[in-house]
């Protein structure tokens, strides 16, 4: 069955903050380390006036993903709402600017595109304050059905499950992917997440998604254990694919017959986690969709996740083509 | 005579989109490596469309010096004119956030928030496409005398020649300060923006500007010189303290009794130069606003310019301050 796009993603389209903050601003503020919280546009507005100087650019989960796999050369869609204001225009460009097909309307009026303060701490972990702004307007109306059924791969982050509306939208993109015969994919976006929308995601698992992404703390909430071999079995009984990342220590590939534990690259100048999780996604799909095997595709997840920590920010800063062509 | 401000900057306010690009894409674009030329509206938004993806950040030349003052330790005032969009809230933020004093009213319509887009190549030189935007609106009414009066340095960049009323308002400036008995510093922005105004440059340099700021190249320019040593002598009778910056080989510090060499900072890790020159001045003013010996102002300069080069983006990665206890 031919397809126009190897992957196509949906998610809550994102313009990051970036901002370098000491763990004492973190305490002081009572935000958890290592968090994505949903803040209210008031919220961010006065914490975003505690921080430093700051630089801006696209994020969003499953925008990122879809930005690193354009960017190591497959076919993608993405599909997110934003508003045509500033910020709008500069998430647009930088999807449109690699190619990739955006078709998703602009909000004319009404909350401002969305924005997340990211403060990213000494140790390159970061910590997130979402304001969710016109990411809350994305609905089923906007899930274009020709483009989900063409769509190899459509690849949704469980952050969407946060705006009331985007729900229904993932649950339609869901069902026409499945209708056109193509595979399902889910990122657990982080744990709080998984914590927000437990019983949904078990649900989503046991019996909608084809390729899971978690990390090992999202798979310990999910499936409410501290033993990874206990979720690792869970979720082999649940989905086709599951790629559970593990930080500098690479990650675990489960499927029906195998579950492959595949180290992490050496990387000398941690600077910025963001990204890490979206970008191990993007190598991972972009393996997948050229029907590579498993241990490879996983190689390649940790090889891209490689680069986007070495520098600010959560989108490649060098062709991953030819990235991936000097280091695999 | 206590002042309340070592230095009052005074530029255009400019948001910086940083891009990589291959030489070959300026070239085909007619458009010379190095250079910081002027655009309408509508060839930036052409030429931003034809670019991949970016990253924002505040930028403007005098801006940048005085966001590297204030990240040093000193007292610092900026003035430059941003409209009240979302590109104008992250100037002032990254300003305000600094400590800065930033009394200039922001434009309630009009003309969007000036932006530039800052071309890196591979051997990290940056040339830029400015739309100057709301900077067109800066007057002599945004002048704050009391400001200017209680700044022991007055700063301003060559760049306010081109917005057409910013002309009276850097006159008015300078009156002021030296009304007030305080100094007066010009950067000469860049060699094109000196062959556009060479005429007014050279009044200026002999008559009202006590502290010049140039590279060789602009400086050889306003003297219609292909010679340095005449070019520093000529410039040695028009202006008290003369700092020229000579890229990796250091700067020359020309006063009334003296011209010194100073050697350049190694630099291992060369990325973007965008706010090399800007960040000397930072440096260099810093040391100068202390009363410190004119080669230690020097080498300052050297030393803080040698941080901005290492990453993206024209404003500190670092406390400064903290930087210069380490390095200096």
């Amino acid at each position: 069955m031919t397809h126009k796009f190897d992957v196509l993603g949906i998610g809550n389209a994102i313009v990051d903050v970036l901002v370098n903050v000491e763990d004492n601003f973190l305490t002081r503020n009572d935000i958890p380390k290592g968090s994505m919280q949903l803040v209210d546009e008031e919220t961010s507005e006065k914490l975003y006036a505690k921080l430093g100087a700051a630089i801006e650019c696209s994020g969003g989960s499953a925008a990122n993903t879809i930005a690193g796999l354009a960017s190591l050369g497959s076919k993608t869609a993405y599909m997110g709402k934003i508003k045509d204001d500033q910020l709008g225009a500069v998430f647009d460009h930088d999807i449109s600017s690699l190619g990739i097909t955006f078709p998703t309307a602009k909000d004319q009026s009404g909350v401002s595109t969305a924005r997340c303060l990211v403060m990213v701490s000494p140790d390159a972990e970061r910590t997130m304050c979402t304001y969710l702004g016109a990411c809350v307007n994305l609905t089923e109306q906007d899930i274009d059905p020709e483009i989900v059924a063409s769509s190899a791969v459509t690849y949704m982050e469980g952050y969407l499950w946060d705006p009331e509306q985007a729900k229904a939208a993932f649950r339609k993109a869901m069902s026409l992917a499945h209708n056109a015969g193509r595979k399902t994919s889910l990122s657990l976006s982080d744990s709080f997440c998984v914590g927000r929308h437990k019983q949904e995601f078990l649900q989503l698992a046991e019996h909608e998604i084809d390729i899971l992404f978690a990390n090992e703390d999202e798979l310990l909430m999910l499936y409410d254990t501290q033993d990874m071999s206990v979720a690792l079995k869970a979720v082999q009984q649940h989905c086709e694919v599951a790629a559970i990342t593990r930080g500098a220590k690479g990650c675990t590939i489960v499927s029906a017959n195998d579950i492959i534990d595949i180290g992490g690259c050496k990387v000398d100048n941690l600077v910025d986690t963001t990204g890490a999780g979206d970008l191990f996604a993007a190598g991972f799909l972009h393996g997948y969709s050229r029907n590579l095997d498993l241990g490879t595709c996983g190689q390649m997840g940790n090889l891209v996740a490689s680069e986007v920590i070495t520098h600010m920010g959560a989108r490649p800063d060098v062709n991953l083509k030819q990235f991936l062509v000097d280091n695999l």
